[in-house]
């Protein structure tokens, strides 16, 4: 079991790689009662496993990420006990352990929370970091708090049951973390599934704490994302209009977003041919570039909107190159453009 | 104008008293854009002297602090383009910066705010602090965060539009005051209810900065209530559960929890008769302690309901004196068994 420790000025967070249920047990020494938080899959999957503490189980699934759910789960909270000294463990992916910290920031002025992170996507990035939120009004994330979790458990066990898709997903991140801070991961990602030399059984047990490393330090340095933190959006500028109008997994329309970005970065001249198409490849052989079918327009149609209350530059990240990335500010036209051209 | 400030490890607060709108105007130099949250009853006294940003008015009352209404506004802020560097002012009394407060803690992850107090109660206690929320399941601000507006600018001009009855609940939390930290204030309050020696034309002048003051002091040492903050919490065990039964004001069910507290204090031995008998006049005096018509049982019952989530002792804060409070755990059927014998 590995120990990575994110430190910030609002407190530490304990990241566990590996250890399981048994990291989990050891870790609820908690003064005041422990409740879990956890979705309909995961329930299904692993409740036999669960430390034995109340459990409120939502809906699998992005819908869950809700201001009517954050206040059903604050009600049942209240009446099922809990108090101040309350400890709420999210247990399963991105959705869960946005819920679950929003809950947890939420609920009589703040309690302490943790999770157990069940998905790759989770692991690498979305349980890592201290940002929850929920969507409204169709726009995702809206609301949200910064507020780091006391400890997570991250177990590469929990990958077995995990649907090919959402490892997929997963993946696309882990991508990410190759291109804006970590070179290395890229060169394994393309000798795993380019070349195919090499199979690397242990793949997930190094790139996992890799890609935490690299969410970490730069959480470090910016927690409140007003710089450098920006960084992690690579690709999401796009991905998140793409996912919104394909229903296409997180870390899927997030490749798209990356190969997008990294079509801009050549043409802005940040970017050689051979580097951007050296990422292409790599993720149209991850299976991480799946023909977009949608209606030419929408797509940038979906950026504009979700960018629109910016009403000025937003910031975009381009590749310098593969291992680094830089954030610019970009008039929202000029994306606006970039898109068009694209057919998105 | 009067310049009180309150500095806590999260930042620091400006409250203005004083200076109207003439303050507001001044301190609204911001990057982002303004939008002022206002209700109806506000925006029909005062919406030709608001300045001039978007306002979004929510209907007067608690039944707006509701999650529901958080995630309109904030759907709402961000089709009128708000964003990340925005300033939220709330107009109003206690329920406006409440949901103000918990709105600008979650829009994007937390902007800017700031208050505008137009009722006593939110100039000597809700808006001062920086403790927001929302009821849901019928819990009282069961959901909510800690957050310090940027400044509160508190102006006794409001108070002349102020209903009687809204006046009068302002007026227990000025005892409270009185009674927690200040034994002058309570002195005077004697002076102006009881022996109606002294009209004391600038009395809210006077009183309300000294409130402000009292509780700055107790928040500046205990900002999350972990100990010292609950000495504001005088009367408020009953009161929550009196103001729930019988729908008095805030201030007035308050009242009735102070009247409760002094007996209870006689009872222990903390607090003289003749202290508990002073009290309980200045009360009636003041038109704070107007007959509960409410079947008995009825509001110990609603205290349990209230506190059992903690299912142990709960913080009582006792009177030992006029002008000192202590706070002590006491189990919660001890306090059940007072409240009964009271005929609560």
């Amino acid at each position: 079991m590995e120990k990575i420790r994110l430190r910030v000025e609002s407190g530490i967070c304990e990241i566990y790689f590996g250890g399981g249920w048994e990291s989990l047990l050891s870790r609820l020494c908690y003064p005041g009662n422990t409740f879990i938080i956890t979705d309909s899959n995961v329930n299904s999957l692993y409740k036999d496993k669960f430390p034995d503490f109340p459990v409120l189980v939502v809906e699998a699934g992005e819908k869950s990420k809700s201001f009517q759910m954050t206040s059903e789960l604050i009600v049942r909270l209240a009446g099922l006990g809990a108090d101040r000294n309350s400890l709420l463990v999210g247990i399963g992916g991105g959705m869960v352990s946005d819920l679950t910290g929003l809950v947890a920031s939420l609920f009589m002025r703040g309690i302490d929370c943790a999770f157990v992170s069940t998905t790759l996507l989770a692991q690498v990035d979305a349980g890592i970091g201290g940002k929850n939120g929920v969507n409204a009004g169709g726009i995702k994330n809206i609301a949200g708090t910064f507020r780091q979790p006391e400890f997570v458990i991250c177990d590469p066990l929990f990958l077995s049951t995990l649907p090919l898709n959402e490892y997929r997903s997963g993946l696309g991140e882990v991508v990410k973390y190759g291109l804006i801070g970590n070179r290395d991961i890229f060169l394994r990602l393309e000798e795993r599934y380019v070349s195919g030399s090499s199979p690397e059984n242990d793949f997930c047990e190094s790139v996992i704490p890799e890609c935490i490393k690299i969410k970490t330090a730069i959480v470090e340095m910016d927690e409140k994302e007003g710089g450098k933190r920006r960084l992690l959006n690579l690709g999401h500028t796009a991905g998140h209009a793409i996912e919104a109008a394909t229903g296409l997994p997180h870390g899927v329309a997030v490749a798209h977003g990356i190969a997008f970005a990294a079509l801009v970065s050549e043409e802005m001249g940040y970017l050689s041919y051979d580097e951007r198409e050296r990422i292409e490849k790599l993720l149209e052989q991850m299976d991480l570039l799946p023909p977009l079918d949608v209606a030419e327009g929408k797509i940038s149609g979906l950026v504009f909107l979700d960018k629109k209350r910016a009403m000025k530059d937003i910031s975009f990240v381009f590749l310098k190159g593969i291992g680094e990335a830089v954030i610019e500010k970009v008039p929202l036209e000029v994306i606006n453009g970039w898109l068009k051209k694209k057919g998105y």
